[in-house]
Order: structure tokens, then C-alpha cells, then sequence
């Protein structure tokens, strides 16, 4: 699915271990105080792990919250955004453009680059920022369409980077100290919907209003250490879980060549199919999600259709997209890409 | 544990299964698509036995958010105070004060009755509203303290009656159509951490301003169904299995006898005990908390360590209240709470 993905098998065990019991306290981790010491040492292993797993400098703050990214479109704006300034966008995707349209909903927003007169199948290479931007908000990996902007875009001096990276973030080493801050829903590569992970430098948490409700600005919760109210303890727990599963298969360093290699092997074949193309321009594609159609509607259903029946579930694209999407995240295992093209070989064989 | 609290043991059974394969799709609950037939029924039957629970008449709408009360705490004025109006609150308690405190950050508040004289210890029974309140909030059960409001206030004619009622949802038949507006974490009587519902009428979902950040809005998500971005799912599911074992019990009815039965043994006990005593004025007992002290802290951190050991957890009170706390929300057996007192008799015949 393209999210809420799948979760390593060794994370699922673990947590259904602990719903009943966790670390023999005699409690689950449902049921455990969020202010207990079980909890606690939990929330610090947790953002340790984050720590490692990201090669966070100490000048950033983690934060673990919740609404998901949706929340963040709202927050990067009314916590990095002074009174009258304008923040840039780049429009290359449905996210990013909703992204965008909160950012205006709330002030000056500007599009540096867009890619919707091609349906956001590619990564624009010309930005034109506005005067002096507050920030630069770029979206790393566009799930719907299945494009990726895996290097960071150059912004003007002065200016802060702002990433949504809830898409890849873990799958590729990122050098933070680029960035102001970075954001991710928690459903995809780090573990279930319910939390979001924002990477923060300490010098922006100041720089909201001090009149914004207390659960939008980052400062209150860096101050209080992601636990300004109760935290959703569960999905902080399966993020930990998570992390230690990354840092055992040997960290975004390991994923970064196991991604390119699973999306490589659909992206081989697409290549070379009469009947499948991919969607996205050959150097905006995605590692992540991978969008492709057949000759027509109809021929996509009924891929679809056999598909599922064949127990590939979650394949049919997003209804602005079209077509079908395989989404490989980090826990998505390489047979089943592999099983997926022997699928589709056999479809192309069937129906050409 | 004040809460996030015990869930009942056929709640955390049923989870646990469905933690690798939720109901035969070979796919766990934490993976499943939010926007799949699977968890949209999962969704709908959650709503479904909310309603019904609650006895929720249809001209309100049903809403599972992110955030917390505490994000309520924001949302329930920027939604419901028009420009230049005030709010009454009822500050009984430290999350009613926490609730006052944003609304005053955000606006005008007005203090309608306080009970900070005696720190939170009895319901007042004198309200002095405001000329013309946008609406009245008040918080049912305070956590902290140990006291509950179980009747409404009588409150201005036009004005609309809101209710935090985090920590006192299900365990009594409330009158709904009484409200505006209602809400409740779930993480006591309904599930865990990470869900709140909030049950607003209809035609109060037009009263925000249409440039609040749309994650704000109330109107938003009801027109979204409580999917205006990926919800969370697991802690929504875990709502409908709690429902489901609330409606298995005998409803709300069930626990308006259980509740009162089950605090009364400990109640009973303090009224006789010569070393303990409860902490808040007879009439405004909690259902859910039971407070009470000993005659001096150095006994009741004595207490709370020998309880510890004995494996009574979570039985410290809040730090502003001191004590102890013993919290019995619907999911704690009757059973825990006879070796509950029979522990405390036990102290005091050694301590004596």
C-alpha cells in the first residue's frame, strides 16, 4: 500500500508481544502511563534512535507529534513564516500542492517550480524564488505520481530549507545540516499513521508567534520534549521499533542500495514491456512508488482486478494519477517485487 | 494509571491477533490502506457503535481526530468564539485551567466559577457568566483533583455548552442533545492514546473562519468523514473494539451501576479509615479517581513504594495534588480494587 505501508515482519512480532505485556512489567504498552518511567525509557530510546538512524546533529530538536503531515503544512508556515514574508514552494505533486495551498490559505505563498502541466511526472530543474524567501518547501518523493527529488534544490542565501520527506525519508542517507526543517508522517518508512517526526533547528523554534495555540508551535513542544499532552504512546513505540530494525539491517545505508535495486527491477522491466510504461520521466523516478499503466483504462482494471486476485493488493494507482502504483517502501521485501513482475510478464504475455 | 488507562483484557486479545492479520485479509491492522473497503469498514462500524453508546442523535456529527484534548483546547475557540466574543469556562481542575489558559491566549475567557480556592476539590454550585458567552465549557471529570461534575450547569439562554469529558465518556448515559459540543481522548474509556473523539452539532460546523488552518477546522473533517488526511488507524480501530466490549457489557447503563459501586468500595473504606482520608468534598466525588492522602508525605511515599512492590502501579498522584490516586476507569475490575482496600487496611493496622 502506499501508506499506511507494510512493517517488517520482526516489528509486527515484537509489538504483538507487548500489547499484552511489555519488557515483563506486566502491563502493555497501550496501557502504560505516558509519564512512567516504562514509557519514558521508551520516547528517549525511541528519539535516539532517530538520532542515529538520521546522523542528526545536536543543534536539531526531534519531535514526535501528531496530524499527521497535514498538520505540518499548517505549522511550517505559522512557526517559520514572520508577519508580511512570503515561503516558496515547489508544486510536484499532490502533497506538495496541498502543501502549498495551506501556505497560501495562511499568507504569501510562491511557486518557484512547478510540475503539473506534465500530470507531475518529473522533477523541475528551473526554480524562480520570490525576493527573499522565508523558507523553500520542497516535497522529496511524490507518492501519487511516483517522481523523487533526491538532491536537495539550492535556495537563495538566507533563506531555510524545508523538507516533507514522509514518502523516503530513511531510505537514503540526508545530510541534515542542509536543512531547517524536515517532516514525516510516521506511515510509511518509520512505522504506523498516528505520528509524525519533525527535525527541527533549535535557532527557528523561537521564531513563531507567541499567540499561536501552544500545540502548533515548536518551541512548546521541543520544550516539553514531545510530551506537552499525551503523546500517542503506541505509534511512538512501533517508531522505535522500527529505527532498531533499520539500524540491524544496517541503517539507510543498507536501503540505500536495496531501494534502487527493488525499483530497478520493475523499472527493468517496465523498460522493456510492450505493454506497461512508467509514468514518470526516467530521472524523476521514484525508488519509492512506482507508477505505470497499461494501453488503456480498461486493460488497467483489469490488471487491477487479477491482481488482487492473485493476492497483489493495493496496486490500483491514485484516482488523480491513474493507472497502478507498487509502492516499495523500506519493508517491502525484494521477493515480492520479484513475484510482482512475474505477474505482470505473464499478464503482458496473456493480453498482447 | 490516570491514562492512558487499563483495557480490557478481550480488547487487547483481539488487537493482538489482528496485529499480523486483521479478520482473514492476510494484512495486519497497523498496514492496511486508510483509504481500503477493509479499514473504511473498520471506520464505519467504529462511528457506528460510538453512536449508538452514546445515544448520539444524527443531527451531530461523529468526528476522530489527532491531537489531543489538548488540541481541542485550541479548536474548540477558534471554531466556536466569533470575533470580539467571550467564553465562559469552569475551572475545576488542572486541565480545566489548561483549557481557560488557551482559550484566554487565543481570545477572550472569562472565569464563570473556579474551585482553585480550596485546589480543585469540590464542584462550585455558583456560576457568573459573562453577558453574552459564545459558549460555556466545562470539564466533567477532573483527573487530578478527583472530582466530577455530573450534572450540566444551567447556562445562558443562546449559548452553547461545551464538554471535555476525557476522563468520564462512557461510564454514564449523558443527554447529548444538552451539548454543542463534546470531546474525550480516548485514552481512559475508550481506546488509547493517539484518537479523540468530538461530537459537534451540525450547525455549528459553519461557525469558523474559513482561513484557519484547515486541519482546524471542524467543518473540514466532518465533510471529510474524520479522513481529511490519513487518519490513525489503529487507534480508531482500538475505539471500536472498546465500544464493542462496552456494548457487550450492557452499554452505558452498565457502568452508570458498576462506576459508583466500584469508587464506592474505596469511598467507603476512607470514611471509616483513620489513617487515610479522600481529598475531595463528599458531593463532588469522582466516579473515575479516587483521591486520598495519608496523614503526612513521608507516610504516603511510604505507601505508594510498599503498594509498588505489592504490584499496585500508577498509584502516585499528580504532583499539584499530591497523595494518591487510584484510577478506575471502566476496563479496571472490581476485583483490583477489593485488593486495592484490603492493602490499605493492611497498612493501616501496621502503621497505626
Amino acid at each position: 500500500s502506499a501508506g499506511p505501508g507494510c512493517l517488517p515482519d520482526v516489528v509486527l512480532e515484537e509489538a504483538r508481544e507487548n500489547i499484552l505485556d511489555l519488557n515483563g512489567t506486566g502491563i502493555g504498552i497501550l496501557e502504560h502511563s505516558h509519564r512512567g518511567k516504562t514509557f519514558m525509557d521508551v520516547l528517549e530510546d525511541t528519539e535516539a534512535r532517530i538520532r542515529r538512524v538520521l546522523s542528526i546533529p545536536t543543534d536539531y530538536s526531534v519531535l514526535m507529534l501528531q496530524g499527521g503531515a497535514t498538520m505540518q503544512f499548517a505549522m511550517v508556515p505559522l512557526n517559520l513564516r514572520g508577519a508580511g514574508e512570503t515561503a516558496d514552494y515547489f508544486v510536484t505533486g499532490l502533497w506538495a500542492q496541498k502543501a502549498a495551498k495551506e501556505a497560501a490559505l495562511l499568507g504569501n505563498m510562491h511557486v518557484a517550480a512547478s510540475s503539473e502541466d506534465r500530470n507531475f511526472s518529473y522533477i523541475p530543474k528551473q526554480y524562480n524564488y520570490s525576493e527573499k524567501p522565508a523558507y523553500v518547501h520542497y516535497t522529496s518523493n511524490n507518492t501519487v505520481f511516483g517522481i523523487q527529488q533526491r538532491e536537495e534544490p539550492e535556495i537563495p542565501v538566507n533563506s531555510t530549507l524545508v523538507c516533507d520527506a514522509s514518502s523516503d525519508i530513511c531510505s537514503r542517507p540526508i545530510d541534515v545540516s542542509k536543512y531547517g526543517l524536515i517532516y514525516a508522517g510516521a506511515q510509511k518508512n518509520m512505522g504506523s499513521a498516528g505520528v509524525t517526526i519533525v527535525i527541527v533547528r533549535k535557532d527557528l523554534l523561537e521564531r513563531a508567534p507567541k499567540n499561536l495555540p501552544l500545540m502548533m508551535q515548536y518551541r512548546v513542544h521541543a520544550k516539553d520534549g514531545s510530551m506537552h499532552n499525551t503523546p500517542p504512546t503506541f505509534a511512538i513505540y512501533l517508531v522505535g521499533l522500527v529505527m532498531k530494525w533499520v539500524e540491524n539491517q544496517g541503517g539507510v545505508d543498507h536501503f540505500a542500495k536495496a531501494t534502487p535495486h527493488k525499483s530497478g527491477i520493475l523499472y527493468n522491466f517496465l523498460d522493456q514491456s510492450k505493454l506497461f510504461r512508467g509514468l514518470a520521466d526516467v530521472d524523476s523516478r521514484s525508488h519509492m512508488n512506482v507508477t505505470f499503466k497499461t494501453m488503456n483504462e480498461e486493460q488497467d482494471d483489469k490488471f487491477c482486478k487479477e491482481a488482487t486476485a492473485a493476492g497483489f493488493d493495493g496496486l490500483k494507482g491514485h484516482r488523480s494519477a491513474g493507472g497502478m502504483r507498487a509502492s516499495v517502501y523500506n519493508a517491502f521485501p525484494v521477493a515480492g517485487v520479484e513475484q510482482l513482475v512475474q505477474f505482470m510478464k505473464e499478464f503482458e504475455r496473456k493480453n498482447s
